[in-house]
């Protein structure tokens, strides 16, 4: 197989780089630890050159990048595009940073406040899933995807129509590391996740709840390093209770889209309030994403 | 005046002590950089015998504490005092851990969930805001005490019945040092303080909203250094929306406990929903309280 595209998934804390043939074939795949966040300004466009295309012999190949790189703090800013949004007008979208490299852009819709809502990478890997079998061009789906900034995406014949996302990720991440709920969450207790999912409730006065995370070590004496588990279930659980109600779908059937082991997580805290829940795998839905809109492009 | 009592409000990040004469008046006070969180285990008694009391000459006096010293980080675990509390409960838990040193319970009730709810120190300074005005010891008052744990407090004829933390403070100081939506914080904007205020709505969806501080900037082009206070204005607008209606009280008229400045941004969030507010000074509250439990037990 020859090469004849490159893509990358390229976005705050990771970037990973696929080739493909002409037939949509992997040729190979490296991972790189250069996410935007840890980026010089103005670096990325070097690092991309000078690391990332000979480490997959990708020197004179087209290039598609989607994800953060695209965003103020990547290699250069691309204006989103406002939902409903489909994979035409997200190809649309691309601008070139350098010869024979693009980068997609992210979306944005109205949403709960005047700030609105913005995504990056993420609509590429959800349309990517929609592309991946022509039933899905047709009819409503709701998916979750996981991650830092978790996001729920309404699709209806085969376009974003609005999305949501939540800060759940984040915000177990510094609380685990840097405040008096610490834990290293290395050992994940089931039956104390479904503590926290209990504790999560219908989702409403979240900052009430997350001081029981520590009223249940401090007065109840549970052991500390149980916290990561409670805290887990406790946001995971806040989350799938209120972000479909926030759009409208509550009790909604949710593809879940990212890495097993999160979604995993998910579906056990949306199973508990009787919702069905299937999973795909994040990788995958990316690379067909990416590989659409280069067709689209007509760069392969 | 000769100091015949030394008190401390010792909390997790300061000390505060204090001397009084046999009448109550305050005859010295000091601050100390002692905080229970930075203490080494079994550290307490000797900073307290080697620093605090010849510091305001009190080596030989009869000793108050109160506040996170008697909790498990602190000097020894002093069991907590169940909810409904007054005075004489928490003067009947005094423990002490050393020779004339005694230290006050906390308190602990039932809440949102099995964790629990529990809280060290803030209801010395409730009970002793209660104690400063006679008027006070019937009917029932809802207290707000801002800080890194907000505490709100149901008091009805001079006992605390149920209280709520809310973990407020603590959150939006690791947000604003630790991630994508860091910022320094000094400026207060009150516009972009209320923007916050809005975004907040009702106080559900936290981990969707709390996304907006992000999008704001991202998709609105909103200045990063804005952003400490829309998120001041977001939690806190958060917590006075559900706090007061998951303790059954919403609407009713809120005592704010506490140091002016933040007290006056939780008077603002709470005037935007109606509701009428009071201020009293915490450090004048804590050392009614102090003297309060030391003239039931004979200390003083």
């Amino acid at each position: 197989m020859t090469a004849a595209l490159l893509t990358c998934d390229w976005g705050s804390t990771h970037l990973r780089a696929w080739t493909f043939d002409r037939q949509g074939r992997e040729v190979a795949r490296q991972d790189f630890d250069l996410g935007v966040n840890r980026l010089k300004p103005g670096e990325a466009g070097d690092r991309f050159l000078n690391e990332v295309r000979p480490a997959l012999g990708a020197e004179g190949l087209p290039a598609l990048l989607c994800g953060g790189v695209g965003s103020n703090i990547g290699w250069q800013a691309v204006p989103y595009v406002d939902c409903p949004a489909d994979l035409p007008a997200i190809a649309a979208g691309l601008v070139s940073p350098a010869e024979n490299v693009w980068i997609a852009p992210g979306i944005r819709c109205e949403s709960l406040s005047p700030a609105g809502d913005v995504l990056r990478g993420e609509e590429t890997q959800a349309l990517g899933w929609l592309s991946a079998d022509p039933a899905r061009q047709a009819g409503r789906y709701l998916l979750c995807q996981p991650g830092t900034h978790a996001k729920w995406l309404v699709i209806e014949d085969g376009r974003i129509v609005r999305f949501l996302s939540a800060f759940t990720g984040e915000l177990f991440a510094v609380l685990s590391a840097h405040s008096i709920l610490r834990s290293d969450g290395k050992v994940h207790d089931e039956a104390v996740f479904a503590e926290g999912l209990d504790a999560a409730a219908e989702g409403d006065g979240l900052l009430n709840r997350i001081y029981s995370a520590r009223s249940r070590v401090a007065g109840r004496g549970a052991d500390q390093v149980s916290t990561g588990s409670y805290l887990s279930g406790l946001l995971i659980g806040s989350e799938v209770a209120a972000t479909p109600r926030l759009l409208g779908l509550e009790g909604a059937p949710v593809v879940l889209l990212g890495a097993p082991a999160l979604c995993a997580r998910y579906a056990t805290a949306l199973a508990r309030r009787g919702v069905e829940t299937s999973h795909a795998d994040g990788d995958d839905a990316v690379k067909s994403g990416l590989m659409a809109l280069a067709r689209i492009r007509g760069m392969i």
